[in-house]
């Protein structure tokens, strides 16, 4: 029953998702509210770190942990996952996304009021992304090709069982830790969204509940579609990077006779 | 011999949820009686979480490692824990947070007096949680059961074998890693009790112990119960969205043939 | 070859121990030594405890990575390490300590004449511990013991083959993320010396190299024997407690049939 | 067919620097321009280390995961990799981190722009090392023996078989938190180089895109070469200090009878 398995993928993807983002959503509101008593810009990397880490245990048996529409489309392009199921998969995610951005939303009102009674763009950032001060359109929508790219390319590599990933089923510890990388190193043009769905959701869930500004920028040009065009963008580009410097790579390698093969997992005696 | 068991069960309860608080609460003392010298928020999301990783590893081979009641009321009704056994577990539970919050009080002695001599609310935080500033009571309940409720949520996928959980026995590294996450994104509105062991035991050893106002909040009101009921709603709560949202999908998934299964740990080639 | 093996262990103790004062007093030269700009305290725990973790990878192996006369003395009382050993593995660990001090003395010998060109109590603390401001002598006496028995004891759980250690040979990340929370939650009375070698080797490498209050404490007492004594207490201390509430319930519960036996890992289905 | 394996070594030594480097440079881009507001010290520790242990996953099966001239020179001299391959390694190692460091130069322009719109050593140190302030080139030089040592004697003993290292293919994972440790203890005197490719590769980017003073240090003496020069004899000496100290041990420990062993992993019952 094709059909019976698709309807529980996506309620895994929901609620993987959901996880993520109450992490992820939840650790900026309570930094931003908390001027600086809370938590710090470290915090944040790593809360949406661990965040993604315990999504993907969440959700990974039954329906592979995306939780990113970016991670999803470039699994159809690389790897045969079923195009038919892209969309699905995307609008699950979005809703978990946009479900748990409400819990934060709620959950954070008093704070949120203490600090932004009138919901400007001071609090809009707990919810999306926004580009940085001195950050050119051009180059937020740069980095959101880099910083998806990255994070697809070694996805890829991390969870390829030729290339020697992470035993014991500690992948998606590893994938974590590339997410609070990635918002330490890759976070300052953009707020590193590198996912559309973790931007959407909770931009949605923030402009029904007071954020009139919530799909802009606050020059007052919409901003809501970069966050999801480049990291689509990025995905692709970083799973055919992987395929083109690593993965044709494998074939080459384990085509090879064992004691020709020059790759070991780490130098060793 | 049943009895004799469930003796061993109740001391590693004890001696778990004693190591847990041991870091905890002294987390909270070295930071709060620092000054921003010695750790900051950050320090207290670390050593918490820590302290549970190693909590659970001291006990989790007789006892189970639930070291909450929260906990414990949610395998109880999800899961097949014992009901007889409930109220002898939390008890243990609470009287190692009791144990531990008394050796931090009199180790931390020194300090405390040389910041807060009166033993106001400027040191209670020490020991027992408090809703934060601007923060409602209706909010601080809501908080608790949220925040549970993710702990038991990501317990449970993280311990059920069928989920493809950790291995090599590393669950409790990830459990600790959940603790932390929480203290960062859900600690800004009460604290991130999530557990009543965790909040009565050192509030107990806190009132006996010169803080006459242990049992209040600083509004006046009696707050000690809310971080007792909230949590094991919460537990409940969370327990019971796991199986609505994954557990019945593992059903299905795990009924499917084989080749039809769509569920993977991780996209792999 | 039984003495051959000996004179390899103790070169393995002295080469853990010096990675990890490497890392332990190097961490603490910096941070002191950048004001501000190169670290806090958490970089001190973080540091410290990654250090005894590669330091227990370096020498596990040969010598079983005691690193610290605390850790031995207690292994000779309760695990059967030989008492004829104790010593010159002290004293190897202390020669450790103190070579890899020296190696910081020197490299950091420009940045410490930059902020305390005599050679003062405010640098001191880069090599070897001193109670805090406000705390006395008894305090700190007692806070070593309590710190070191926590050490002790959850060494001995996360090293004890049937208490459900971690697997994968991870035991040694463990043990440094025990010392990373011991750094967050037991440093403000007295530094988390907790450990004879760690102190002791260092003090002496900064008293003969400029610093001549290195065995005392700001007040004039001499200090050197309290970080000595008070943790090999504390070891014996917390091994027995081990013994006490956890080691004998692991008889009983192995004595028992499977089928009555209440521990389980982690709850699960 | 041997050359083919080279080019795809090379190729993965190149994609494996490369992540290294937008990871490194990255987050210190992220914390030079943000002032305070987008990481600090510890974040560059952090981001660094995660940065070594993913860049180690994408190329260590293919290519062993050097990423690093100065561990391929102590692996070709110690472990006996081929000389042959050193320089093409080399040059591979950094053309990654040439291109690395571009794409970060160009993502971050406009930040950098924002505070140092002259290139100045005030952003410089986005790029590639500088002595500390107060710190002397023999210092430095000296500095970064020590730091190479270190790395360099870690690593031999968490990949040699014999020496009990991490199972479950969690090597890179202790690699780069050995980086994270050394970040933190080893670099308020040179900024942590220890590898001539992560150095001399961004340096030279940013020599072509505007920063003039590059290949100097603020004093006006050239200084590219001592990241390259003293990191290349650290390694050296960290893999000649573990076959001295460590090596030889694991020889005398494995021909002993088993019972005669005095090694275990960790202390057990």
């Amino acid at each position: 029953m094709k059909k019976d398995t698709l309807t529980w993928e996506l309620l895994a993807e929901f609620a993987g998702t959901c996880i993520l983002i109450l992490f992820g959503v939840g650790v900026v509101a309570q930094v931003v509210t908390g001027n600086g008593a809370q938590g710090d810009h470290d915090s944040i990397a790593w809360a949406w770190g661990l965040g993604v880490t315990l999504g993907v245990y969440v959700s990974a048996r039954i329906s592979g942990a995306h939780l990113n529409p970016a991670v999803t489309v470039a699994l159809a392009t690389f790897q045969g996952f079923s195009w038919k199921k892209v969309l699905p998969y995307s609008l699950a995610q979005t809703a978990g996304a946009f479900v748990a951005a409400i819990i934060v939303r709620f959950t954070y009102a008093d704070l949120i009021n203490s600090i932004d009674p009138g919901h400007t763009f001071k609090s809009q950032g707990i919810f999306s992304t926004l580009p940085g001060t001195h950050v050119t359109m051009t180059t937020a929508f740069f980095d959101q090709i880099v910083g998806t790219a990255i994070l697809v390319f070694v996805i890829f590599a991390l969870t390829n069982a030729r290339n020697n990933p992470p035993l014991s089923n500690l992948g998606p510890l590893l994938v974590g830790l590339l997410v609070v990388a990635i918002g330490m190193a890759w976070g300052a043009n953009a707020g590193y969204a590198i996912n559309p769905a973790r931007d959407f959701g909770p931009r949605l869930a923030s402009w029904i509940t007071g954020y009139s500004t919530a799909m802009k920028e606050p020059g007052g040009n919409y901003y809501f579609w970069l966050p999801i065009v480049a990291p689509l963008i990025g995905g692709v580009v970083g799973g055919g990077l992987f395929k083109l410097l690593i993965d044709r790579g494998l074939d080459v390698v384990h085509d090879e006779p064992e004691q020709e093969a020059a790759g070991e997992p780490l130098p060793n005696q």
